[in-house]
């Protein structure tokens, strides 16, 4: 794909979205005070670089310029058109841009299927036609598209009525039409700008994933802010996640919908469904994106992505230190990082030396302070150099003081000085100090207004990694159809496929004799696909220590069984040889969800989960490092890392497990969920067992299905 | 105390220190480059409508203006001195002042206790210098004192170089020097000034809570925003919260060391040292304040308190709404709000019905959305009349879309004509919109630059509560001294006097036989106060059934502590009645902090404590709503509220103990620490029961005490 476009050519999605020849404005209006006059509006005084014709058959002008019937009577096919028209002459209008051979047809009007049945009908129509005549849709529902660079004004958003409004080569994406105003102006005030934004509505064709796909070769385009209030289209999003990470275009999202009450909301005004939030983070990691939870964090975030691409010597303990001109803002900075989990890096005592050599009066600390010893242009540059030099650091944060606001050509033009220098340098000022962010940005440094969106956005890049491409394949709306749940031992056949090691047991059926040769202590439960939870039934006993007892045991489960379910025949019992103490319990589940796919989840056993939410999900199927990641998040697993002087867990068997149940995902399409709990995880190095497993399936395949679909 | 002067009064400290007739500067430069010219130069460029006397011996001029030699020399005694001279003239100087009758002095010099032992030994005569002649000392190492609206710019913080420094009706103490000029900038970006701002300093002598209080009867001042970096001196920031309260002033804190790094740092750059995080929080409470975690809250927080202030109808469950001319916007505010526990009133039918019956189409949601209605000041004040009669919020939560930025005449000058209803509107506005900030602050309309500070101010000024009397008494660093343990029995003996319920138990001394009539089963445990952790040596039994089995009982138990613990001798047991199967087990702990004093604990019991901190601190003691409240944030307290269908647990008695221990405070001021660990929680009303008891008193007291000192 390339920008660069032959007159004759058809133009590319990207190129046409983004870098039109020609416009053409459907339902444009001559009264300035409505919505569909902005975009004319708004391109002409943004001086547009292309043709614009507005279409209005009811008219001779608009605006004062001429109008056009229809876009059959054009002299020219537009690259580009913004539907502005009412709902109802949409259908036609897409059809009328289908005949010409447009391209691209943005659509601002509303009333498809988030406005009940008649806009569903309507909706199937508009994509029907849009198919017949491969014309693709941005819309309904979008405010439109922007490319500053170009003066491509094609919005509706009153923001866009801005002066100057700056250009970068950050490309933003919004599910929401209103944010790409705000963006533009909170960026603009930063001293940001961008490469083109992007309203995606409904999203009804072309997706926000694809959206922003069609541009990652854009040579105008480094970098991607995300605004997401919904998961719909996740593989369109994991797909083009990893065709950024190739280009090397870092990707910025901030995601709506943490609070239910906000996902509840972004349904009633996109008609988008927010996905669970956990699912949501599990998603971007695998797609390598950073997340952010700070709006502003959206906008800043990316530069410190672009500084330190390949730059980190080691990911996993990546070195942060801070130089300051500000003890008292330094302590804000190293609060925020500390608390988001950057440990700082405190500068040798050979590193303080050579700085006080160089004649700069600072005492050793957990930062460099120079306060006292001042921020003279060259100081800094010096001190700079010495901290580079020592290869003691992965990244510096510079906390600017008073200087930042009235002698910028103290600190600050020595920390856009050493832009381009080895060690990487962020800076965030303490007093207000708009115009050196400007000028910080403008050299290339990645810059921050607050302290929060400073922190936030170095720890969320130094934890980000590339995509993980196999769970990525996987990502698809799930296999349609009913599901059925598996017994126990049905259940454990299942996950004893991908390498779960469970207790050895038999089934002993209606009268089935007691084998001799059993090894004690067992457990006895119910054996009943009917039954999910068997202990609130009297479904299990433990401890069972011979044979006579044994049989007792069954009787006295049946009995109990029969009495809480006389609606369940439940005649047969699982013998389990019972696991004596473990070092702990833990729950491995696994589930595909709606929005992502298929999701494994590791979790404290028991009520814990429930009450402190202990657990780590990440996107199925993970590798061992991943794994390992999980339990590092888990807090419970510290009790098998020798707590109190309590014997170690194998926690490597764990991992392989984590990573044996993701494997469902690969070997068995046909499991929808599938849950271990719990997991018993033995001393040292005598591995886990799963002491009890529910999965479900998909009722169409059996679970001795041996299907195997290797779907990467 | 009151700011109207007679000529010959001698002024109060805050009269000195805000509204000083005269001023000198001891020390003051020639060379405008030093920051000891910084002050004579402010105040002149900020007009300061006092008299100003530059006092330097070696010179005749500084700046242009007459230097005098020394304050003896000076025509009249001035109100507040400013000491910028070399650390060496400082003692001298304050004498000298001393000697002249100056009430205030604010020292900017450093090199006292921080700098080491001679810096101890000259802060000592300093200290000693100012009591003689009755001088009071704001610093050393204070950057000064500022009040924009006289132009007093007593202060060598660069910052205050700015032009049109904005005036307000705030306070702010800061223990950071550079944290004053970044406050006054940011908050001018948004237009809001302040009444004075003070660095605090080392506080040897005046302390940030007594250079508060000097204000509170300042007609200027209706509010107050600290930055601290450490509690040291916490009981006159409570006697001050007391006394602000009275006033109705609000207040607003932020606290640096929420990290360890940051608290460290703190104690390398001030000499401060910063007192554990859960105490601050847990005072702060008692003190009323609002405390926020986000820098730029604690310029923004108290506009919503003093808007809030007497309207909230029931504190408890504050009935908050949100209202919007952006849908995506608002899907922002409503995250950030409900992630902070803020449950979102959702408007009635009729309510809805209403608006639209005034001709403004708006959907039936959990907001009140005009993004198609639009947004013109008519329409806007009309449906907040209708919000405002419908009698159904406490507080609207305004959100601005673009309008904010390009058309304040809208949307934005409908809330500035609605800020004196009944019914308090905040403000955020999406895209950058300083201006208009700056007009919705200037017409009184609490309003926010980002939704993270929207959001916090409202919910953290919303969870607010009157000071805590009672437990502020308390405040003061515990009595000096060793301390000693006491055994379980002993401390047992100190818990039941202040009601602490334990279970029936008898003592064996070496050889005593075992009484007959003794109620079985039951718990035996080694007694002596050299053994901490008894389990760990082998020191508890449980479950002993009968006389015999307690005898054999005995015997392992102190055979066992012999082994592990030669060097104690331990002769004795304890037999306590065995508590079967409580509905959950708990900590209740009491601690007298070096920082804030007495404080009562609520935990989750074993491991959960420490792995998630599922625990409650409040100051000491506590009445029975905020042992309530303490109950509700511990997580683990859901499993005595029906979990799964388990049985209820007495959580009335649980407070009612959490109340008792927490009275150690006023009836037990030799207990330094105590712990019962677990708390048996039984089922309904059955009480609870103390399992585990371990006191600690100061060395000089006994444990059968039974002094009562009211400190109230």
């Amino acid at each position: 794909m390339t920008t660069v476009l032959s007159q004759t050519a058809r133009p590319t999605v990207g190129s046409a979205m983004l870098h039109p020849r020609s416009v053409a404005i459907i339902g444009a209006s001559d009264d300035i005070t409505k919505t569909t006059a902005r975009p004319l509006a708004f391109l002409r005084k943004a001086g547009f670089n292309g043709r614009v014709y507005p279409v209005n058959p009811r008219r001779e002008t608009v605006l004062g310029e001429r109008a056009w019937p229809s876009i059959a009577s054009l002299p020219e096919t537009p690259d580009h058109v913004f539907v502005v028209a009412d709902t109802r002459f949409v259908v036609d209008a897409v059809a009328e841009c289908g005949a010409r051979g447009v391209p691209v047809v943005t659509i601002l009007s509303g009333g498809f299927a988030e406005a009940g049945e008649e806009g569903a009908v309507r909706q199937a129509e508009l994509l029907k036609v849009a198919r017949e005549h491969g014309v693709r849709l941005i819309g309904p529902n979008s405010i439109g598209v922007v490319n500053p660079g170009a003066g491509l004004m094609l919005t509706a958003n009153a923001a866009f009525a801005e002066e100057a409004i700056p250009v970068g080569r950050t490309f933003v994406a919004s599910q929401s039409g209103s944010v790409i105003g705000a963006l533009m102006t909170r960026a603009k005030a930063v001293g940001i700008g961008f490469a083109g934004l992007v309203s995606t509505g409904s999203e009804i064709d072309l997706t926000l994933g694809e959206i922003c796909a069609a541009t990652v070769d854009d040579p105008e385009v480094d970098a991607y802010c995300l605004f997401l209030e919904s998961l719909d289209n996740a593989a369109s999003l994991a797909a083009f996640a990893e065709l950024a990470h190739e280009r090397g275009k870092p990707v910025t999202v901030y995601k709506l919908g943490r609070s239910d009450a906000a996902a509840e909301l972004s349904v009633s005004h996109t008609g988008a469904l927010a996905g669970e939030d956990s699912e949501a983070s599990a998603f971007f990691e695998a797609c390598g994106f950073v997340r952010v939870e700070n709006f502003e964090s959206l906008i800043e975030a990316g530069a410190v992505q672009r500084r330190l691409m390949g730059t980190i010597r080691d990911a996993d303990a990546p070195r942060v230190g801070v130089i300051t001109s500000t003890g008292g803002g330094a302590a804000l900075a190293v609060d925020e990082l500390e608390m988001r989990g950057i440990a700082l890096t405190r500068p040798s005592a050979e590193t303080f030396a050579r700085i006080n050599e160089a004649g700069i009066a600072v005492s050793e600390s957990l930062i460099i302070d120079l306060t006292l010893a001042g921020t003279r242009h060259d100081k800094v540059l010096n001190v700079l150099g010495i901290l580079e030099d020592s290869e003691e650091f992965d990244l510096l944060v510079f906390v600017i003081g008073s200087s930042a606001r009235l002698n910028p050509e103290l600190a600050a033009s020595a920390i856009e000085e050493f832009a381009d220098r080895r060690l990487p340098v962020v800076a965030w000022a303490l007093p207000d100090a708009l115009e050196t962010l400007q000028r910080l940005h403008r050299a290339g440094v990645p810059a921050f207004r607050t302290v929060e969106s400073c922190a936030e956005a170095v720890a969320a890049t130094l934890r980000s990694r590339a995509p993980r491409g196999e769970a990525l394949a996987g990502v698809k709306t799930p296999a349609a159809g009913g599901t059925r749940v598996l017994d126990e031992q049905q259940s454990a056949e299942v996950l004893k496929q991908v390498g779960a090691r469970f207790p050895q047991s038999l089934v002993l059926g209606p009268g089935e004799p007691v084998p001799a040769d059993l090894a004690y202590p067992v457990v006895v439960k119910v054996l009943s696909d009917a039954i999910a939870h068997k202990s609130d039934v009297g479904g299990v006993e433990v401890g069972i220590r011979d044979a006579d007892g044994l049989e007792q045991a069954r009787r006295r489960i049946l009995d109990s069984v029969a009495r809480h379910r006389p609606d369940v025949l439940a005649d047969t019992v699982l013998v389990q040889e019972m696991v004596v103490d473990p070092v702990q319990e833990m729950l491995v589940g696994y589930r595909v969800s709606d929005t992502v796919g298929p999701l494994v989840v590791l979790a404290a056993g028991g009520v814990t989960v429930e009450l402190y939410g202990d657990s780590a999900v990440q996107m199925a199927p993970v590798d061992r490092d991943t794994a390992a990641g999980m339990i590092e998040r888990v807090k419970a697993t510290a009790l098998s890392r020798g707590y109190r002087s309590a014997p170690t867990g194998d926690l490597d068997a764990l991992a392989d497990l984590v990573v044996a149940v993701s494997r469902l995902a690969i070997e068995r399409p046909d499991v929808v969920e599938a849950e271990i709990n719990p997991v018993a995880v033995l001393r040292d190095t005598e591995g886990i067992i799963a002491l009890d497993a529910l999965v479900t399936v998909l009722a169409d395949q059996g679970e001795d299905s041996t299907t195997t679909t290797d779907e990467s």
